[in-house]
Parts: C-alpha cells; sequence; structure tokens
C-alpha cells in the first residue's frame, strides 16, 4: 500500500454511500482535489457503475477495506452512520460523518467535533471523528454566532428564519411528494412546529437563542436560501451585523460577506461557497434586521464543508479543491 | 346598443390593458362568465390580435368606446389609472382599478372603495369605484384582519411575514432580470428595507400592527405563498386563529380554511381561491403561530378578486364565473 | 337507485384508479361535467381522503360497487384492466379504458372500440367498452390520417416523429429517474430503438405507413409536442395538409388546426384540445412538411378524450364539460 | 506592461461583450486558465462591474485597449464583429469570432479558419483569425462529418435534425418571447422552415448532405440536446456510426462517444464537452440510425469552443481550461 499511495501521490480517502446527491458531490469534488485519492466509493443499488471520483467504480460496502483510507466519509441515509463510526474509530480511521447522527443534541457527540471550520477551525485540526454540520444550520450558524457573540442579537425577541431549500436536500430515495411531476410549479413549507430536527444543532450550539425556524421546498435542484429577522439592539443595524462577521469570516475561503444588499441562490449554486447580506428595515417598533444567508446544499451545506474539514484535519489549505 | 345588449344577454363590461399577465387572466374570465358582455379588450401593442376573452379582439385604446360599457376594468401599468378614472367617472361608468393607483395610502382613495370582499362586501355592492387590493396584501389582509378584530394578534410584537411570488407577478414588460434564463434555478429577495408599496396597503387597513415584510421572487410562474409568524397572547392558538377566520370566511367562494396544515402553492394556483393554514410553534419563550396564506397573483391575487367585486357591483352571485 | 339518480340529476358514472394522475385529471371533469354524478373514485393508497371530484372521497375498490355505474373508467396500472373489463361486462356495465390493455395491437382489441372520436365517432356512441387511446398516439393519429386518407403522404419515405412529453406521462409511481432532482434541468430520449409501446397503436392503425418514433421526457409537469416531418408527393405543400385537417377536424370541439404557424406547448396546457400545425421546409431534395401537434397528455391525450369518448356513449355534446 | 505581464505569466487576452451569457462563460474560463490573463472585458451596460474573470472590471469598450492583447475574442451581437475583425487583424491582434459574421456561407470566410478543433485542429494552430461555430453546427457536423468521410450517410434520403436548446442560447437582451413567464412550462418549434442561420454553416461545410433541421426552445437556462435521424446504407448500423466517430474523436478532450445509448442533457450541462451516442431502429422499411448529440450551448457551443481554439493557437494542451 505504501507504494501505491506513492503513486497515486495523494492521502487515502473513501466514500460510504456514493451514489446519493451528497455521496457523488463529494466523490467528485475529492476526485478532483489532487491531494487525495479516492480509494474507494461504495453503493449496494449502483455498485458496478462509475462513481464521480474520476477513475472510481462504486463497490459495495462488503467489498471494500475502509480501513485502507486515512479519512472515510460516511454519506449513508440518517440513522446508519452509527455502527460505522465504531468500527473505522476502532480501527483507527478518521471520520468525516455527513449524517446527522453524531450531531450536537444528537447524544452521541461525545468526542466527535462539530465540524464548523470558521467557528472552531483549530479544534478541526485535530480530530479524530468530525460532525459535517446540516445544510440549514451551516447558514444559520455561521450568520447568528458572530452576532451573538458580538452582543448584536436582542434575545428577548425572536430570531424568524424563514428558509428554501432544492430538492436535492431531501435525497435521491424515491418518494411520490418528491416527484418532477408533484413538486414543479410548487412551493411548500415543510417540518411545520418548530421542531424540525435541524433545530437542535442551532439550539445546542447557541443555547440562549428563540429560533423560530420555517423550512420550504423550493422548485430547483440545488441551493438554499435563509431570510431570517434578526432582532438588534437599540442603535445597531446592518453595518455592525457586517462588521461582526467580518470579524470572524475574513480570510476563510467559504464564506463571502456582501458589502450591501443580500446573495441572491444564483450567486452561489454549484459553490462551496456561503454568502451572507444584511439590510436595514424601516417602519419597525423595534430594530430588526434582515439577514439573507445562501449556500448550495450540496456545496458549503454539505460536501463543499466535508472537504474543507478534511483540509484541516490533513493540512491542506483550507480552500483546497473548494469551487470559491 | 339596447338590441345588441338584449341579444348578447349580458352586461357590457370593458377592458383597458388586455394583453398583460392580469388583463389577460381577466379577459378570459370575463369571457366565460356568462352573465357580461366583453365589449372591448385594449391593447396597444397586440391591438388586431385575439384577446383572452372569446371572441374580443384587442383594439389600440383610442379605437374603443368606454363608455358603452357598464363596468371598466384598468389592468394598465401602475400610475396610468389616473385619467382613466377620472375620464370613466365622468361619464357615468363604474370602474374596478386592479393598479395600485386608488388603493389606500395612495392619497387617492376618496370615494373608491377598497375591493376586499370578505371583509367589505356591502360597500362594494353600491361603489362608482372599486381599488382591487394587491397580491400581497390580499392574502396579509384576509388572514390578519379576522385575527385582530379577535384581538388574535399580541400587538406587542411584530408580525414578520415572509412571502414568495411566481415571475407572473412582476408584469409581462421586457425586463433583464425576468428572463428565463436569469430566474431558472434562482430564487431571491427583494423590495428590501421594509418598504414595499404593497406594505401601504396593509399598513392603512391595519394601522395598529407592526409588519415586517420580505418578498422574494420565485422560479414558476404563478403563484404567491405568505409564511407568517403571528404572535398570539398567551394561552391563544392555531385553533383559535382557525375559528377566527372561520367567523369571517365561512360561506365565502374565495377563501378556503383548512382544518389542519398549511396549503402549498399548487393547492392554489390557476384558481380564484385564497387558502388558510395554521400550525403552533414548540420551543417559543412566547406563543407564536405559523399562519401561510397562499393564493394565485393573478387570481385571487388579482383578476379573479376583480371578477368578485364586480359580481358584487352588478348583483350576481359573489362567485359566479371563479374558479372555486 | 333510482330515486338518487333522480335526485343527483346525472348519470352514474366510476372511477378505478383515482389517485394517480390520469385519475384525478379524469375525476375532476367528470365532478364538473354537469350530466354525470360521480359514484365513486377508487385508490388503495389514498382511500378516505378527498378525490378530485368534488364532494366524492377515495375508497378501497373492494368497498365500492362498480355495477351500480352505467359507464366506468378504468384508470389502473398498463396490465391490470383486464380483469376489471371483464367483471364489467359481464355486469353490463359500460367500460372506457384508459389503459393500453385493449388497444389496436393489444391482441385483446375484439370487441372494445378505439375511441378516436375525429376519426370513428359514429361508432363509438354504441359501444360497450372503448379504449382510450394512447396520449402520443392520439397527436400522431389525428395528425396522419387525414393526411394517409387525402393520399397526402409519400409512402416510400418514412415519416420521423420527435416527440417530447411532460413528467406527468410516465405516471405518479415514485421511480428515482423521475425525482424532481434527476429531471430538473435535464432532457432525454428514452424509448429508443423504435419499438415504444404507443408505436404498436400507429402502426397496427395506419399499417401502409413507415414511423420512426423518437419520445423526450421533457422537463414539464404536462403536454406533449410532437415534431413530424411528412414525407408529402411531389408538388403537396402544408397547405393541402390543412385543407386535408380541415374536412375531417372543422366543427369538432377538440381539434383546432392554425391557419397558420405551429401551436406551443403552453397553448394546449391544461385544455382538452389538440392544436396542429404545417409548415413547408427549403432547401430538401423532395418536398417534406413539418407538422406539430401539441396536446396536453392529460387532457386531450387521456381524460378529456375519455370524457370525450363518454359524451359520445351517453349521448351528451361531443364538447361538454371540455376545457376547449 | 512587459513587467506586468510578466508578473502575471500568462498571454494577455481580452473580450469584447463580456456581460451576456457567452462572454461571461468565456470569462469565467479564460479567468481560471492559468496560461492566459484576461486585460479587459468590456460591456456597454455593465461597465464597472466585475466581470465573470476573477478580478476583473467590465470595462466600456472605448476605455480599453485591444491591441495590447494577443488574442481577443468577439462575443458581440450578431452583424458587429465585422469592424472589430478589421480593426482587430489591422493591428496584427489574433481574432476568436463567436458571432456567426466570418462562419461558412456568411460570405466574409476568407483567411478565417472555421473552429472545429477536431476537424481542422492543425488549421487552427496558426490561424490569424478563427470563427467559432454555432452551437447547432458544433453537434451536427462534429456528428455528421465522420459519417460522411466513412461512407455511412445514404445521401439519397435526408437527415431529419430535430434540436432543442436551453433559452440562454437565444441571448440576453430583455425580449418577451425569453420572460421566464413565458417560457416556464412551454416548449415550442422555432426557426421553422428550414432556413435557420446555423443551417447554412451545415450546408457549406457537408454540401453534399439533404439536412431538415428544426429547433425547439427548450424551458431549461442551458445544454443543447439534438436528436438526428441519420439514413445509413444497407448493412449498415449504430456500430459502423461509433466506429467511425472513435477513428476522428478518439483521445480529443471534448468529445465523448458512448459505448451504449444516448447522452442527456444533464450528462453535459456545465462542461465543455459534446457527448455522441447512436442507436438502431427497428421496424422501418430502410435502414435508419438514431444519433443524439448533447452539449452545452455556453461551454463546447460557444465559450468552452473558443478556449479550445485559443489552446490550438497559443500552443496550450487542447483541453487546458475545459471542463472536460
Amino acid at each position: 500500500m505504501y507504494f501505491y499511495a506513492l503513486m497515486m501521490n495523494g492521502i487515502p480517502v473513501g466514500v460510504i454511500g456514493g451514489s446519493g446527491y451528497t455521496g457523488r458531490e463529494l466523490s467528485a469534488l475529492l476526485g478532483s482535489h489532487g491531494g487525495v485519492d479516492v480509494r474507494f466509493a461504495t453503493s449496494e443499488s449502483e455498485a458496478g457503475r462509475p462513481s464521480a471520483a474520476r477513475g472510481v467504480t462504486l463497490a459495495r460496502a462488503e467489498d471494500v477495506r475502509p480501513e485502507d483510507a486515512e479519512v472515510v466519509f460516511l454519506c449513508v441515509p440518517h440513522g446508519e452512520a452509527v455502527p460505522w463510526m465504531e468500527r473505522l474509530r476502532g480501527a483507527g480511521v478518521r471520520v468525516v460523518d455527513l449524517t446527522a447522527d453524531h450531531r450536537p443534541g444528537s447524544g452521541r457527540e461525545d468526542g466527535v467535533v462539530y465540524g464548523l471550520p470558521e467557528l472552531v477551525g483549530e479544534r478541526i485540526a485535530g480530530a479524530a471523528a468530525v460532525a459535517n454540520p446540516g445544510c440549514y444550520p451551516t447558514g444559520m450558524l455561521l450568520a447568528l454566532t458572530p452576532l451573538c457573540r458580538a452582543g448584536l442579537i436582542d434575545t428577548s425577541r425572536p430570531v424568524v428564519v424563514n428558509a428554501a431549500s432544492g430538492v436535492t436536500g431531501a435525497g435521491r430515495s424515491p418518494r411520490r411528494e418528491l416527484l418532477f411531476g408533484e413538486v414543479f410549479g410548487d412551493y411548500r413549507a415543510y417540518g411545520l412546529g418548530n421542531g424540525h430536527r435541524h433545530l437542535l444543532e442551532v439550539r445546542t450550539t447557541l443555547p440562549g437563542l428563540d429560533v423560530l425556524f420555517v423550512p420550504h421546498l423550493l422548485p430547483v435542484a440545488r441551493g438554499i436560501l435563509e431570510t431570517m429577522a434578526v432582532p438588534v439592539p437599540d442603535g445597531a443595524g446592518a453595518a455592525d451585523v457586517r462588521e461582526a462577521w467580518a470579524g470572524v469570516h475574513a480570510g476563510g475561503p467559504a464564506v463571502r460577506v456582501l458589502d450591501e444588499g443580500v446573495p441572491s441562490l444564483s450567486d452561489v449554486v454549484s459553490t462551496d461557497v456561503l454568502a451572507l447580506g444584511a439590510v436595514d428595515n424601516d417602519g419597525l417598533a423595534r430594530p430588526t434586521v434582515t439577514v439573507v444567508a445562501a449556500l448550495d446544499n450540496l456545496g458549503k451545506g454539505a460536501a463543499g464543508q466535508a472537504v474543507q474539514n478534511m483540509n484541516l484535519m490533513l493540512g491542506f489549505d483550507a480552500g483546497r479543491g473548494l469551487r470559491c
């Protein structure tokens, strides 16, 4: 194996679950990364077909040797990452888990670093296991955490988050409500009642915050736009928000703070960037800033962030292989 | 003319501006209404081509006699309805103005009834002129007014409205940002800063309310979904909201209150119905109900409501000719 | 039952398979037809939920009495209509079968009239059973049969048909390749090799014709556009084609022949009309006319035509209840 | 300036017309190419805004010095390239013209190489001026020329080409028929009568061929799919077609021949690849192969091919900077 790695000139990595939307996006990024060598990408349903990593054929999980990889990515359905995590950590393989199984609030976060590079970058470098954040929480937390730290959120009032996601965010398993004939021309709220799984990550990470989160299904393939009504202290406004962001995000490869206005979905689709914008509002009794976060649910919201985490774990430049 | 009207067995009406999205939708509804006779539909750019009202050819405004109609609909660009209103009222012709020119807050609302049939039905019957409400305000006001009347809104907190509209809401004039190549796969907030023209109607109609309104452009042709975070008094909830709606809207042809859950866009596209739903939220410091209003911007949000107003003005059943 | 029918003032009909795209479209048309009374609409997966026929709740097939209906529509998956047909005909119930099971070439067409009203209208009136044509063949046969009859096709050369259909044409059962995430932004040929099931209907009906048929999956919900390269005899052209069409289709409610140019999909979506246009071509060694047929796969291509057939069977006006 | 070029380590190039769809795509490719330095990208309507080439601001044409570039790309509207070509060639600047102004059949092709790298690669290397092919002809010519050369087309019968293009193919100037509200859910044939401008390129390049070409407007942003009914000699078939393609295209970076089946649009969108597939057909009097060519109209159909041409002109690897 040493000889092979030398030949390939890359650190061996692997993908468990390489045929879903996230697994394919990740495989493609890893395949063109340059610093790593994709040893395997698994799929039970599409074994034998080419993976999205150039030159790598999808194989059944039982036919690959995950222990040969230095880092393994878990792109399995939510709930199925737990046994993989145990097996791989037992074998000394480092793991980036893209499921919700080890995220904050899951009850399984012990010894697992929550992989938001912009907020805890230094901890990721040495992590044996990383829980890759959810797509919606990535936008909310990278927008709101710097504001919390700077005292720019009036916590006596709720933050109202209306979010919209493209359909790939719901996965690639056939379900009637995700058929083209159902989604085309439609737009709907879902996960109502403020109990969406993703909220747990946000609440656990920002415990003092009152958040109302309403996700919507958008008739596009990719992308998330989160529109947040952020209550700010008297006298504060969008300029302060941008300044707080700049303090945390300046210099990072994967977050872009707009000087004015707000980003749109097409600004970030098929990239690994999160774009942030803030605007003041007129005519309200108390000041509220409209914050918009835009990201690709498969990019910075999943595969791009996983690669960014891997870069930190393996000592590469944080932005290597990313579309930024 | 008496003889002709007799033959056609319908009350003579006309459309100024019959080739835009709203003018066409309205012409089609009037053409199949059965109780009226479309005497003319005008268009400067498409004169000579068939209108959407069966059997009626588009004509230049200078070539028609608006005074021959009993009711004339104004589907001209915002700002151009003022001289038409003067001319027609001077001639004793009743007017339904679909522009913003005579709506609450415009400064020109004197002698003009704001045409929300569910809220002021009795006043419309005798009106000489009706200002047809905006598409966004229709959803907001029909959802929120019953709640205000019932004391179900905690006015110490703002109502946060995130709305999304299909592209026909922006009209049919060629603009780069409305090209298919720009909108396809995109989603964006616009009208930021809480100063959207439509807010004026809402604020004037519900003066005690603190509203933050953020509209978005949705990559579909038709339909509006408005997701509202409505602060309610302690102890109140979605069931109370539905009950308040039922008290106002039960029996009307054009508003449907869902027993549970919330409507989606496809429930109402190409209909003249406004659908309303309400859901309670967990995990918030103070109670907030998520209200969703869905309507077709060209249906109940424009042409459908205009026909509903006309029905009341002319003594027809309120729902005649509507897709309810 | 006599008393009930009297009360409802309609002939009793029923739908087997009321929750697929075709079954819902058909139920909606029947529900607003006015001359019939929808006694039942079945669904195994959605029993208990409202059907698309106003006031009718979906029920399991075992819980309805098909024998109570005068006409029953079969909207089951292809292959499942055979036992239904036997049972219903045994009970003296007339049947409109929307599956492929009894169409020309199926081997089961004995005693079943192929329901193309424009071509065999008189035979449908007295039929005990009607095979409702496929969506693609409807366009091809209503365009080409009048030309064959008029000697306007040079049968020494093939007719090349490139067709594109919206996704509802593939049904509502969950399949990965029909997910929104797969179809959005895509366009593809399928059914390659000239062996598409629908060709059988065309070949059996027009045996002398050499047809190359290539269907494509279009990223829209509804509608079929068929672009046909029709070889015509020397000296013949588009004007002759239109004249031949006029001879067959003039006066019918569901076929519209354009005076010039060709129809687009949006001309016919959500209608029960087939639109036909023809254009001459320059620069070819031998004359070929481009014929375009546009129809809604759920309208004239399925449910609309089924209602048209029912109208003939029951003595209603052919166009009653249709969106023409 | 010498020092600057040295610093940038790239050959100076420029783009006239950098804000249209093609100009932006091209600027982005050039900006990440690595071997060239984008000195300017012009736009009259968007001067002062960032171009798609990283670090380059759009400028008015009068404010740039085209003569400083070694290669200039013309992405102006059709008809406006002629004076630019004269001026630049007079100054000794090499030109890649992406308009139709100097393509075969234009009457201005003297001294201009028609830039189809796979067919005339060696001539491009030394060209002072290159006419970048049209998007539709690229697919037709790269598919059909190898077949003509191999005697695989029965020229006594026409080749019938049905093509569909995404909306960016029609440019970024505001026109009503390109509005989202018009195109969404629609699909239509255009350029009827077999007189499309692009045919001229094909006929001039393959004079012996009888081609019927019917383009359609597809409701997607990007991509072209061309479905061709190719008459082949008795005994020939899809396998021969693939073999003929392999002889010409094997080893090239930008054409991919499928071993079986045909490509779909999503296989090539946002790439610079043309994918080709061929399938035999049953049930026809004489053999006809269905050929499908798929490409991105902005990639291999415009900007990608322009970069490929530039690579040959400047001695780079043919595939450098391309998404293949």
